[in-house]
């Protein structure tokens, strides 16, 4: 049970000041200046407001003076969070809009409700807004801006500016005893033989797009595509290797942003090599400024590119404050990123090998516990995870372990596994988790249910058997080049919508090499319009979750490969490899109802864990598992 | 073969006027001056000048004194038209640019090419492309003038007006002997028990969604949207009972423009009544400008809603010219068309049962033609299915029918069924046909591929096969509120794909009641972003095409059912349930292949075929047909 006063307090002390400054709303988002998923600790702003720990949703606080609302506070989660964020937050002072369900308003949706509150409908009356406009995307401080525009009543926006804390006062009683910037680690390098591209390849690659988009610099915001760009990595960030940095690529010129005194000499000296000009974190916008204002008299204005999903408001307003033209694309490094180079692939195969090797070491490990009817929690499961990762050469865990026993199986980001909760006989038993892999520059991420002792009900057999038919429909896929993740997510949930079963995350998302275990531009499920091509990864992963009795998840990564041609066909024809070889739990598995063609593809998978994961499994008992599960 | 010297002497005699009015670029759209599918015979004007009769592909005019270019014509066609098209046009003018394969360009890239043949890359050189702004979408027009405006070089768009046939010379030339505006037929109203929705509703429906969207203004002028609204029908182009006009809602008036004269007084009297004005159809554009520039003092400027997509580039500027603002937003009409009423799915339910009939006995009559090996033409069936259509209460067919012999089965829209090409024994045959009844208000659209005398090859039947099981995996798919025709689309590609096979079309489109056989915002393939909902038609219709070998394809038409629910599930589910009930063909279908679920898909589907159809049926051959195809 978290300490709830504690967050009272502060939400209290951030109303109290929206009411001082006659502030009518104040959005926090979940992201911070580079707009990571996985936030250093002294940025996670929303956390420590209001003690939410999920990946995403935004916290809005309206002033109670001005907007007559029950609960001042409200969460916006989706799917994932609909039973974690209660759980985590003072439910006093703030709701959860669980966002996707009927009657549970988008954060746009509740500030034209809020608006409307405090006017009454009444035009002209102004409603005040505060955000930090460096935590917010450029493409969602835009589609707010749109959808408020429509009313009748003029909406102010307030740059609430880089407020740790966020309001000034709250800052600086907070900064005694909290971190205002991440704490700085050394940074490395990658050889070119783990990244297959040089840093002079990369800068070249980039110049190419930018002289045939006509642009003249690129900002590089996103850490990760700052750590792929310089093929350097950092551990600023818990899961992610990555650091805290901005890069600007122009034609002629290259910047990193980072302090200088945490890059080895030869690390500053290859820099010097590409080009490459390191200059202080802070000097980032100021650098950009004076690129665009003081271009050589000969020349036309410079063209930025701007990724709009990548990039924050407080760029956008920055490069728009410069008066020159702005391209807004797609980034073209996480387009060029996601296409692994050999090198990548053979790093990522062999770590996502070992991964499979931590992962049924402790598969097996728990079916003897479970034979043997042996108290085990949640975090011992994690735990002993934790250290087969280790012991397999991972320097640790991509994200934090999923290890859900029950009814927290139905948690779809449970991120805390219970040193209390017991693993019950015949329930579920979910474990999602995945490793980073420095000397592979790999990544890994997977998960297994399984039921403890082996004794499963029927419907937990009905259930689990879908979601695997789910999976394989996906795997097994042949599709033409062109095909998108969106259109074969159906293909995937196909089977469960049978039962009328569903879940509300994606299918799968891409997967980075040695990266953060989340990126674009490729996925499966309805948002994802970019054609997959040979040597993306990505993962499958459909489920189920039904709260209070428990969920399945079954993931494995994937690369996309080129299938033979068959005859004189004008297409090119694509499909998955797995990257992960671990068996799948018979005992949950109703064999009855698979199609032949599931049944080969899963004996086809079997023999592929017989003959690359066995030589490599370090103990007789996980042998003897993985062969009690052949098909 | 058609007469290409008539073609040629257009095509030339155009090409002269471009020369003369030193017009570096001509596009002839396939589209009239409400962006019609089907165009009446006077507004077919890219047919006029090449001879292409298909449903889409623009035409291009390069001026062969500035643009050096093999070819000075070019046709863009997409996959449906990659065989047809060379067949009808004179290729020693006209190129085809068959867009979607590799090496094809589309129109936006051929004229960017153009551009840069003309000026050979030298900025500030400009560049004039005629197109008449009243048949082109003001959607595609901005596309073509957003890319090239990325251009150095600067783009001169010249509105060629209304010209039937292009340019003055030409068309008073031509107008000796072609008509240029269409005959008008008369019009009738649908009375409200066939459409379920009064006028008077239609119009406060219309009403409140202007009040929600703050709009004071809806130019309707897509056919079957005037038609719809008004519950009018016409026979003014072939095939759609639409007529031409154009309407226009605002918050307290209602308009109607069109000749008044083919209304009865009936029809004018309920109209008047409704507080509709009739006004002449020229006076659509003045009455708009009036209505938005003498707005009363006190109020605010009028807001227009403008469909990007179905008003012309001509309507776009005509109201952005008078400086009032636009609401870009998607048909308010489409989406409640695409809705139907009660009274309209009654009676799509009743038309698609009689057109189950005809097409029965036809495929019937076919089977023992084949049986008894009499020489059949694709031009017999044709004209037998049009008579079983006729006897079956249609007024119509609701497009020409397909009905493509061997090799013709694979040219996706064959329109011309030959009357010299024999059914051969042994090869396929595909026919695609649709009725409209006009007394039930419903419109049809079925495909039906068989093989002549019942031999087919082994491929065929594998083909055959795979397409039913795609069919069969979409039609009997359960799916939640929600959910897109883009997300299922692959689900019903599935079966090709695991054979490297795949169709270029969509895999449904939506059907109007008495309508045209196309209509938006839903159906099945990657562009369709609007979720399904209780109440819309759409058609499944997965297929393969080979050119030179033949093809298959496989239509129903299905409405959105909800399913029932189960247990106490939040989400609402959904499904197809079929209007037409016609034995699929047995000879084709490899039974071995099939899986359980689509065993009892067939047997069930079966079932209904016997208890619906089979008493409707008229000869005993037709019984014992089907009989023979039970499953």
């Amino acid at each position: 049970m978290p300490d709830f006063t504690l967050y009272e307090q502060r939400l209290t002390a951030l109303l109290q000041k929206c009411q001082a400054k006659t502030v009518d709303a104040i959005v926090v988002p979940a992201s911070d200046e580079h707009l990571n998923e996985y936030l250093p600790e002294a940025w996670k702003r929303r956390d420590w407001l209001c003690g939410f720990t999920g990946s995403a949703g935004e916290l809005l606080l309206l002033n109670p003076a001005t907007v007559p609302v029950e609960k001042p506070c409200q969460l916006f989660v989706d799917s994932r969070y609909y039973e974690q964020a209660a759980l985590e937050i003072p439910t006093s002072l703030v709701g959860v809009s669980k966002v996707g369900l009927e009657g549970h308003p988008t954060l746009a949706e509740a500030l034209e409700q809020a608006v409307k509150l405090k006017t009454g409908g009444t035009a002209g009356v102004k409603f005040t807004i505060g955000v930090d406009f460096n935590t917010i995307s450029s493409a969602k401080f835009t589609q707010f801006e749109d959808r408020l525009d429509k009313l009748p009543n003029p909406i102010e926006w307030l740059d609430t500016g880089r407020n740790p804390h966020w309001l000034d006062e709250l800052k600086q009683a907070a900064a005694l005893h909290e971190a205002l910037f991440p704490a700085l680690q050394p940074v490395f390098s990658l050889p070119d033989e783990l990244t297959g591209c040089s840093l002079s390849e990369k800068l070249s690659k980039l110049r190419q797009a930018l002289v045939a988009n006509n642009v003249g610099i690129l900002p590089i915001t996103k850490l990760d595509e700052v750590a792929w760009t310089f093929n350097l990595r950092g551990a600023d960030v818990a899961y992610n290797p990555v650091f805290i940095a901005y890069g600007l690529v122009t034609l002629e010129q290259a910047f990193l942003f980072t302090d200088a005194a945490r890059l080895p000499l030869g690390v500053q000296q290859s820099l010097a090599k590409a080009g490459v000009q390191i200059l202080p974190y802070t000097h980032f916008f100021k650098t950009i400024e004076t690129f665009l204002t003081s271009p050589a008299e000969s020349e036309e204005a410079i063209t930025t590119w701007f990724d709009c999903s990548a990039h924050t408001a407080k760029l956008s307003k920055w490069i728009t404050g410069c008066g020159t033209p702005i391209l807004k694309k797609k980034s073209i490094i996480e387009s060029l990123k996601a296409v692994k180079s050999s090198a990548e692939l053979y790093g990522m195969r062999q770590a996502n090998l070992q991964a499979s090797v931590a992962i049924t070491e402790t598969l097996a490990w728990l079916w003897h516990r479970g034979e043997t009817q042996q108290v085990t929690t949640e975090k011992q499961v994690a735990d002993f995870l934790e250290g087969q990762y280790l012991a397999s050469g991972a320097s640790g865990l991509s994200f934090n372990t999923i290890a859900g026993a029950g009814a927290n199986a139905a948690i779809v980001h449970y991120g805390t596994p219970s040193a209390e909760k017991l693993l019950d006989l015949g329930d579920w038993f979910l474990l999602d988790s995945g490793g980073q892999y420095p000397t592979l520059a790999g990544t890994t991420d997977c998960t297994r249910t399984t039921v403890f002792a082996g004794k499963a009900s029927s419907k937990m057999k009905q259930v689990y058997t879908a979601v695997l038919q789910g999976h394989i429909a996906c795997a097994g896929l042949t599709f033409p080049k062109g095909t998108t993740g969106a259109t074969i997510d159906a293909v995937c949930r196909q089977p469960l919508w049978q039962l009328r079963l569903d879940y509300g995350h994606g299918t799968g998302h891409g997967v980075g090499a040695f990266l953060n275990v989340h990126e674009g531009p490729i996925g499966i499920s309805k948002g994802y319009s970019v054609p997959f091509e040979v040597g993306n990864i990505t993962s499958i992963e459909p489920g189920y979750y039904e709260a209070g009795w428990g969920g399945v998840r079954l993931e494995n990564l994937y690369e996309v490969v080129e299938r033979p041609q068959v005859g004189k066909d004008a297409n090119r024809w694509l499909g998955f490899e797995s990257l992960l070889y671990i068996p799948f739990e018979r005992a949950l598995i109703d064999e009855t109802v698979l199609t032949a063609s599931e049944l080969a593809w899963l004996q086809a998978y079997t023999r592929a864990i017989e003959e690359k994961l066995l030589p490599l499994l370090k103990t007789d008992l996980a042998k003897a598992w993985v062969q009690n599960q052949r098909f």
